[in-house]
């Protein structure tokens, strides 16, 4: 009988901010939120450059984070989308939001301006 | 007039993240969540070598998230604490940890095992 080679067990903590830690995750996570968008659309609304937004998006997929939707359209249109997962993190997007607005020292923007 | 130079606005979540996204810094913050430790404790409970542990202690000194005590002793003692601000992280730490082993395939190891 072969042993699939168990993960070696992580804290649980680490594992989990080895993904949300990386830059901007947590951003793309909560511009999902507010539902599927297109490559052009998260490129537009935050300052990150086209090849790590990519880079990001396949590491999220590979996380089962973020599912990718290929319209066969003309031209193809393709959207990213949160999974179960992935929508799973609102509460803790808040939490931190409400702790940076509270302790951070930075002005209650509108949360819709992240 | 002069102006004090506004901190270019940014959303709260990029900023918090800026913090807490960094290697370690949830994990020290959550150890100190039980209570003040010594730099000795710190770095045996976690596999962070000694200057890493140096580095993000200090930034979380300039973040006023932990501060650090030392006692007149002999030898001296020095022990870091969390400020309130930084205890006021708990809510976001055990959403963390709740994603992840519900989420991350990560076996809910005890909590006390991070």
């Amino acid at each position: 009988m072969t042993m699939i080679p168990q993960k070696k067990e992580r804290c649980p903590i680490t594992a989990a901010m080895d993904i949300l830690g990386k830059k901007w995750v947590v951003l793309i996570m909560y511009r999902l939120l507010s539902g599927p968008k297109r490559f052009t659309e998260l490129e537009a609304e935050m300052e990150i450059s086209g090849r790590l937004l990519s880079e990001r998006l396949k590491e999220l997929e590979a996380e089962e984070i973020v599912t990718r939707h290929m319209y066969p359209e003309i031209p193809p249109r393709v959207e990213y989308e949160l999974t179960e997962k992935g929508r799973a993190i609102e509460p803790l997007v808040q939490d931190i939001y409400d702790w940076s607005v509270r302790w951070h020292v930075q002005s209650p923007q509108k949360q819709n301006e992240c």
